[in-house]
């Protein structure tokens, strides 16, 4: 068995690593950490969590580098880079689900966070740990920057285009959020009489994802977050002006071939359209296009599990690249549905 | 007291002018109309009513006009034309909120609806109920098509941006709905299992809401509609690109002196955005404009209750303008909140 | 017009009570309190609310009591005892939405709320506002307890039959409300991806508002509420050994006989069971009663909003009764359905 | 590998044995069966579902019986006795999760469902499925009846009562259950807007689930059931007066040693409820008891998902004790939380 730490197991992306982890067959979490409840165990923290009764300890990373060969980091953002320093230079992997090495550019890192990178040196190490677009980078990384949930949403459903130089302008990418992705923390936003039969955008043109997916896209991006009465998923529905132009069929075609080979990505029949429903608790995102004939303009659609392909489900997707193993190692059961 | 009609009462925008109509101080709704319902109190289709204990009947036109002076039409497509010309011959006015008069092309009818028009002589009659861009032609209406919910919606985000023709291409408009528009049938995709937890686009680029969009816009759009896991409510985030560079500060005062003297659009404050729970039960439709100097791209946002603003509320407020009364009548109301 | 003010309007009853308020025809609010939202348009707070655009103040009672002559409070327990004495040694008259004036018997507030009462001498005067059972008291009373809304629905349930001296033992009441009913102060409970599909009792044996059952009743009770996912709303479900036998038609009789004259208190047919959503915003209570042969014991069921008949709507109706008007006045309108 | 079929697959409880049978490590799904979906692929029906591309055929006893050696059948009531019998016969086994084989006594079934029972004959050999009562006689049954929803939390919050003698009169179990309980054909009352924002009980004393309950504890019970505005989830509330004074610690203590060995049982401790947010997905059961010292009541709490440990899930225990297995394979993950 691989030994594996959680730093940061408190938060809803650190009980849903605990989840699959503890499903994993060849892995064993030998450490967990959280400064609010340290002495605690996750069960407390989490009840459905059926495995070993961890306890919650603080953060020392010596004693977690002692016990554990890869270490996943779900910090907040810029208190992540630290510690992913310290557990580098004991020699272990890290993955960090923080957004502190999803940049590539320090500068940008210090634009959209409104402070300075913490390790501007690790930068040029960090891998961004989308599977379907950075495999090879990734098995030989030490450390993997996981991408943040909207992005990876929004990313898979246009990188057929993009690679295929088809991305024209504008790229519009209108996201419907469940609660979820706000995080534990209580706030009149998400308080249940509040968020419950409400919709709304929020963070207009200035959401820290949209860096990470100009990033990945290498256009400029027009991204307006909402948040839906839903706990879990994501829906990213994109606009593009395409440089040339495809019938729906075409595009099919296309993003059928682009992920004729991912065992995460479902490539939606026409006419059918993603639904996070299908995904929820599932390392699974389905993806959809569309060209509209009366428009000359492509919706193109994917839906995901924020919790999963978003975050914990895609950072073990990488670790298993990481050990070498089988990419789906944990990852294959099926969803709930309903 | 003026005497109204609601014919096709057991659906859920017959209830919603039920409701409504029943606290209008003006108004005695003196006879009700359901085929499926025949005989049956409207107390029993709708718990909620307190008001006359009115019997729905079947339709027959010349009972319903010797009881009422104006008739409010909820019935399906194609089966509201017959029934509108047969009370304008009996010299009744007539708001109908199906899709039959909406369109002033019985062509594009054709095309969109997949019937030939049951009544095309009417629509030169016809008007387009949407006060904010036809007040005086309503006025002197004896026909009034109430706009669908998603129009409605639309319609006001970008409204003022047509006047001032600033809409360049594209115009998209991602729309996102409770599940009440999809009216009161039971279906799968709206069983409370499969909708709850559950987002998802449908009909893209195939919307029958789509041309009246167009008709009232004068533009080219892409409409993609959501359903949401909400009873009420729709959002509508539209983007554009403006033919001429303009701020956020910019647009909003363009908004505001647009909708200065409507007493039911609400143009929000930079930085805030729309939300439908805002909204509830109310005829209200909030409004917000974003120039994003990132893209070029406007992001125009808008607001309502899918079955008030976006349906029986904007019918009484037709019929309010009929009369020549005050357009708020019956209407001044809060909404519910949370 | 007769002057009102709400003190204490940041919290959900002192939105519902503008609500209210707002469209009362004999009343105007000419002051509104709250500490946190001091010098903050209570639009600010409430962007339902369509009336006048009042400016929250600190809570000064003399400047309140200078201009209005019916004071709502919608204060915390403990917080309110205090200000009510002050507006009633000015003269006027105080409808109090807390705890603190609802048990007559000031040991059994110090048992419940582990706090001496701050005014026991104005207990004597206190009339406990539930109109269905104390109208007179509360035509001449100068204060009055509204009821919490958990006994309003449980003692409306079971009214009829503590009057014929059929409440046998037990008297379980099993209840559920919507999480309005725990406050807008966000908490981990009530935070979105906590409070949704989840359903949980709690403060089993230990709730506050059991002995005001027990007062009301005078009978020992067990009570256990439950939250459910839904915004607003109860349901009490009561069951009861009948000290005769009773079936369901003589039941029903009985209650509609006690509830004959009662303008906000519908009983249901035999085999129709209350449910909240027919009482959204509206000020009303369904009643049902059931005797089930097999086991002897009977079913008390009653349904109302929390916030509603549950709170703000209740303290307007013994508002009417205290100014000598119509009880109805302000609170006929129909609820929103769905 | 073991081969199974599935009949009846196109409802939620088909669909959830296809979620964990498909992760089961010694099982091969061979055969599935719907009459409506004949010729689609399971993944037409259940988009969650990772695994073998499994196409619906129509029910033909002896193809189905050729392939497989256990067959679970999800039929609805009176459908299933008669396959059962034909898969007897074949010298299959048979796990039936509707109705059929519940109840010990013919003549009870020909009251509760108001028909003659199919095959009475094989009541004498059908074994109750909840294998904390019945472990031994499932473990040599051919013909296993899976309990029903309700009756598994309320007999699970109820049997150590029972065994201790404790259960006095009455026996109250107000329950409350999701509405995928209901099934998944659509109808008015679970139609998103009419569930949603809803609460209301059903069936009070009528209940088909009834019978079951006061087989298995052996007296005369009161069950209410309420529908909930959640997807999965039952929470049971039973009250029960003890025939001997107890204390809620010494109730804790009965119930632990009671299920002391039991992998899906677990026992909160005082002050903790049970909620069916905390099973989500798993084939757990939560159970609490409390006792009131002021009422000498006591209250008896279970929560599960209404579709694994309510059906699917504990069909599959069933099928593990069949073979002689560990009663714990392929149900051992953590549920999905939140």
């Amino acid at each position: 068995m691989t030994t594996v730490a959680v730093v940061g197991a408190s938060g809803y992306v650190g009980g849903e690593l605990l989840r699959l982890l503890f499903r994993h067959p060849k892995v064993r979490v030998t450490a967990v950490t959280s400064e609010q409840s340290a002495g605690k165990p996750v069960q407390s923290l989490f009840p459905n969590l059926v495995g070993p009764e961890l306890v919650c300890e603080a953060l020392d990373p010596d004693r977690i580098a002692a016990r554990a060969g890869t270490i996943f980091l779900a910090l907040p953002h810029t208190k992540s880079a630290g510690p992913a320093q310290r557990f580098l230079k004991a020699g272990r992997k890290v993955i960090d689900l923080s957004a502190d090495f999803r940049l590539k550019n320090a500068q940008a890192y210090e634009t959209w966070y409104q402070t300075t990178h913490p390790c501007p040196d690790l930068l040029p190490i960090a891998v961004y740990g989308l599977p379907e677009l950075h495999r090879d980078a990734i098995r030989s990384a030490t450390l993997v920057a996981t991408p943040g949930c909207y992005p990876t949403a929004a990313v898979l459903s246009l990188a057929p285009l993009h690679q295929h130089q088809l991305l024209g302008d504008p790229v519009i990418i209108d996201a419907k959020s469940g609660i979820s992705g706000a995080g534990r923390t209580p706030a009149l936003s998400y308080h249940f009489p509040e968020a419950n039969e409400s919709i709304q955008a929020y963070k207009l043109g200035d959401h820290r994802h949209l860096p990470e997916i100009e990033q990945e896209l290498g256009v400029t991006v027009t991204f307006t977050p909402h948040l839906v009465p839903m706990t879990r998923g994501i829906l990213s529905t994109a606009y593009v002006r395409l440089r040339q132009a495809r019938t729906t069929a075409q595009l099919t075609a296309l993003y059928r071939d682009f992920y004729k080979n991912e065992p995460f990505v479902r490539v939606l029949d026409p006419g059918h359209s993603p639904n996070p429903l299908h995904t929820r608790g599932a390392n699974l995102c389905e993806v959809s296009a569309f060209a509209d004939p009366r428009t000359g303009m492509a919706t193109l659609m994917a839906a995901l599990d924020n919790l999963v392909k978003g975050a914990a489900g895609q950072a073990i997707q990488a670790f298993n690249l990481m050990q070498g193993w089988d990419e789906t190692l944990g990852l294959q059961d099926s969803g709930l549905y309903p």
